[in-house]
């Protein structure tokens, strides 16, 4: 990786996950229910998505403070989404990033609060966001509700769950990807536009680079389920397979899925160019995902 | 029940109930999750949380149409809650007002899935109401996000489930119900006077009365559950006894609930009197509680 990007990377996770402690500090939570949400926040992870709206926004000359409240809330959402997955009644994980999952920990039904009160909390704590005008506030509101709800990442988890123990093509894996893990990437670029205040077509120009780059980085992720090691992958290697997932790698061979990344990036690449930005931390993200190993 | 409330509650009501099937109309959902989603929204109840905000609209003399997106989203909220509530893993019930609950038609997954979806879309719904402006949206999504999520009935609900099995003292039980029901009857009470902007200690006297009477509404639950008619309630008499519930019945006996309820209901109508509302919609509604057969 880049080493420019691997410190902003590093830099801004640091600085990012020093705020979860102090989320729900002045909140009157009664403590298993806080404690099972910060247990799955705290998890760990690459911090994708938050890294993302901060490095849209830097590269659009604003500052990421102006951000925060955001990044934590989608966090709190893309958290709570895995807790949800991870359910018996779901994909009935007992691993996610090498530890317990929620309700293997803290039992099933206060997994499903967890879920239920990080989702509900992310809207609160972007409402209540004093760096950015009202105006702005209610827009990503708005905009991630959308990203995560039923036209969304829970519509995309439907159709996946549907999608299991049955052979689909291409066009439908991409629109289940697109919505399922699609939005959140989007949505934090998009997000960034929109604090920024920049003009329409600059917005879009950004959303096509985060569908590309969103796209590009499920394909990744399904490459890695063979390529990878268990260890950085937290999960056993193979694991897709063994559960007859539809994946990039099971459509396409371990070749068509690389040549479908690529693909993907290069089309992002040539979005951050129509803006002049293609040399920076948007562009680094993307090159990035060609060749991560975990 | 006082025939003007009684016409007032069955028009709004119908007014409300026709808007619930053109919801998601021109939203891309995949089918089983919209269908999931209506299937538990169109179940029908007293939609009493609605007409609260309606009745409270009415009083403070404006238009009900404010507060149209507001209720829809308060209602698809408290929805989901009951879909979650009624997962095999929480209370695993198996009907809800005398229909076969969601996850007993759809599956557990696409239950949960629905009931992720409805929470969500509530605030997109509300971010979005072209009928109020923007900063009165961001004050109803974060006073209702604060009221559904871990600070209020997510909260409630987890200390309730803590509670089972468990003997718990009249504060305690107070403090649960404040929470797990209370939250989401206040709330409609506080975004009324929100949308009609009025002054800051006429919506904090409107908010006790909220309290008061969210307390005599779930007082009155737990009476109904020994008094009630099954067909009426559309689950069996005496469930509570059954599954060993808290309630104020269990903590006071009939008697002693019966007039807690109405010192509850004498405390939220001494509350109007205060801004001069004490004939009216809202004293008719609290005066209705103490007598309601269903």
């Amino acid at each position: 990786m880049n080493q420019m990007l691997k410190a902003y990377m590093a830099n801004k996770k640091a600085w990012f996950e020093a705020e979860l402690p102090m989320l729900f500090q002045n909140a009157a939570i009664t403590p298993k229910l806080k404690q099972a949400m910060l247990y799955s926040l705290e998890a760990g992870g690459k911090r994708i998505r938050p890294i993302l709206l901060f490095a849209t926004l830097h590269s659009l000359g604003k500052a990421e403070d102006n951000g925060l409240s955001t990044a934590l809330g989608l966090e709190m959402i893309h958290t709570y989404s895995l807790i949800h997955d991870d359910l018996p009644a779901m994909d009935n994980d007992r691993l996610r990033r090498g530890k317990p999952t929620n309700h293997c920990v803290f039992g099933e039904s206060t997994a499903i609060l967890a879920g239920d009160g990080l989702l509900t909390a992310a809207f609160q704590l972007i409402a209540n966001d004093p760096f950015i005008d009202e105006n702005t506030r209610i827009k990503l509101v708005y905009l991630l509700a959308k990203a995560a709800g039923p036209e969304g990442m829970v519509g995309g988890q439907q159709d996946d769950l549907q999608a299991e123990e049955k052979k689909i093509n291409l066009n439908e894996l991409m629109s289940i990807h697109k919505r399922k893990t699609g939005r959140l990437i989007r949505f934090p670029v998009e997000a960034a536009a929109v604090i920024a205040k920049v003009d329409k077509k600059k917005k879009q120009t950004l959303v096509l680079y985060a569908e590309h780059l969103g796209l590009a980085f499920q394909i990744g992720d399904d490459i890695l389920d063979l390529t990878g090691e268990e260890k950085a992958l937290g999960k056993p290697v193979g694991s897709d397979i063994a559960n007859h997932k539809n994946t990039y790698v099971s459509l396409l061979g371990t070749n068509g899925a690389k040549e479908k990344l690529e693909q993907e990036v290069n089309a992002s690449l040539a979005e951050l160019r129509k803006i002049g930005l293609e040399n920076g931390l948007l562009s680094d993200l993307a090159s990035y995902l060609l060749h991560r190993t975990y």
